[in-house]
């Protein structure tokens, strides 16, 4: 098993990280090391559920917060000369300047800065005027179903409770307050299959979905502001199928609909919104994840706004941040990188970046002095 | 080996070419049984190419005509409780009635009736005042390349040689000039991969091909008339595709397009056409086949029509006459069945009509007295 260093710099913490592939489902190697670490440290009482870790204080301050980061990676990139890569790379010397590696942004350099957290607390060196909760989870790349986070929701409700949760997914340092829903619809457009050669005895169904597409490419999507920030919204056609054979009038064609909807709106009036563009059309939903509102009014979120500085932003994609608030409790999205790099074969991220956030987080967690 | 009994029913003949599996591909047993019963008739000179048979008659008339039949069929319907199967059934007494299974109308009823005209010769009760080509061929119900006909083109042309063609394709016992052309066309979108969070940073290409589908669904096809006959086009969509994923802005979407034109045209003036009506966008041509003018004005053509009685129609679908009218041969289809049936689960023919095919074809043959 690695060794996880907790208390080197956080950038070359970032590194280490990186160096061990955690791709979804593959999880173990990496849990392992960060559940070790954590066991070093005095004060903390650590709670081991499959691949997620939580590593909790027990000050017995009246508040608690949630600092919540996912421990896997999408897959790792197959282009040739791609750098984002399992080991990291360095633009220069290790600690200084850009860090190249898969999950760079999304989110090793998130979970370097709560291990750098939980140690120097471990060691003393900060002694938070909260409780603090330490999450880190699996499975976040996939299908919902499979969450760690979801999964630590149902086995242990009680070891996420707090008045306020962090999301260290990347942001660019500054607070990206609730996010968009998601929605899926399918609409589907039926006609009478016939040979090709003999077309007007049968109707053509992909002929049918032209007027589908057509107020899809008008829509004009909304922007919502929403305690104060503005939701951009989306509505795309997203995939399309329709036909069996070149030599057959089409019976059947069907658009999914991908709808991204501001968190003034329940999946329900989503789907009103859906079926009124689409009125006249068969329309199913197939998928739909609430959003979440910003919650930037509740006291701990404005004191970690004033802290960090900054002006807050909206979240676009949808994020686990949306867990937290179902369960009642306020949540933004706060880390090192830029999110446009996520996923992206060139994943990276610099180090004064994932200092920057560390201090961010560390001055708003301790005591007034 | 089945032993193919040439002189019984024409109706009973064309069972038992049923009983014969012969889906494309498996043609070797039906060629076999074909090619042994001809060979014990008088009068003919035969030649067997891969599962294709030649069989000719040389009595140095100065006018040749071909009777041309495929052997093959499509596959076996997999439906519960269908009759379209191998062996075949009756629903009354053998030789009365309605004849079910695979290949009664596509095309055993057809191949039976070249079978008993060949026998007839053979027999001495028919001597035709022209010199007579029976052609039996594999593969036309699969792609072209494959085609025995064309193989026999390539290898032997000169016993395709002649002044009139009938193919014995099923037509409800009309005759049926000439046949529409294929063609096919994959129009292209092209747009912006994005996540669909962030919709504003790609360019849907499924939104994209809303123009091409509304300029499909108002296109008017025409009617040409063609040498009398009237030939309806048809240009549809048969097949779209778009998108890679459920959260990503697709950035391709393809149409795929098949126009069936009228006989005045080249596979060249129909592309002409689709490169006009979608106009601004990319078009490829994926595939074409020329159609066959009906060709009914040529002598030969002109005394089949009247021998045979009827009002000439237009071959809708595409068929091997076109190969015919590409080497300068007249060709119409005329055979027993509804073209409606075929590849249909309940394909089916009338005992009567295969009998009166022969009936016309043998009155056409025989010397005026």
């Amino acid at each position: 098993m690695t060794a996880l260093d907790l208390h080197q710099d956080v950038s070359l913490l970032t590194a280490a990280l990186i160096d061990i592939n955690s791709v979804s489902d593959a999880e173990t190697p990496i849990a392992d090391a960060v559940e070790a670490a954590l066991r070093e440290l005095d004060g903390f009482e650590i709670t081991r559920d499959g691949d997620s870790i939580v590593a909790r204080t027990t000050a017995g301050h009246g508040e608690r917060v949630i600092l919540a980061g996912h421990l896997d990676t999408v897959p790792l990139p197959t282009t040739e000369g791609s750098r984002g890569t399992v080991p990291s790379s360095w633009d220069g010397a290790p600690g200084e300047g850009v860090l190249h590696g898969r999950g760079a942004v999304d989110m090793k350099g998130g979970v370097a800065v709560q291990l750098a957290l939980a140690a120097a607390i471990g060691r003393g060196e900060l002694t938070p005027a909260r409780d603090v909760t330490f999450v880190f989870y699996d499975h976040e790349e996939v299908e919902a179903t499979k969450s760690g986070l979801g999964r630590l929701v149902r086995n242990h409700p009680a070891l996420l409770e707090g008045e306020f949760a962090i999301l260290l997914e990347p942001t660019n340092g500054v607070v990206e307050g609730g996010c968009n829903g998601t929605s899926r619809f399918e609409v589907t457009t039926h006609g009478v299959a016939a040979h090709s050669a003999r077309a007007w005895m049968g109707e053509n169904a992909i002929h049918a979905v032209a007027p589908v597409l057509a107020r899809l490419a008008a829509y004009q999507p909304k922007t919502v502001s929403v305690d104060g920030l503005d939701y951009r919204e989306s509505l795309n056609a997203v995939l399309i199928n329709g036909g069996t054979a070149g030599n057959v009038i089409p019976d059947r064609c069907v658009v999914e609909i991908n709808y991204r909807f501001a968190p003034d709106k329940t999946p329900d009036d989503a789907e009103r919104h859906v079926r009124e563009l689409m009125d006249g059309f068969e329309v199913v939903r197939t998928d739909a994840a609430s959003g979440a509102r910003p919650g930037l009014t509740h006291p701990a979120a404005a004191s970690f706004v004033a802290a960090v500085g900054g002006e807050p932003k909206p979240k676009y994609g949808w994020t686990d941040v949306a867990r937290f608030s179902e369960l009642g409790v306020p949540a933004v999205n706060f880390g090192p990188g830029d999110a446009l790099l996520a996923h992206k074969d060139d994943e990276r991220v610099d180090a004064d970046a994932v200092r920057a956030c560390l201090a961010a987080l560390t001055a708003w967690l301790s005591p007034i002095a």
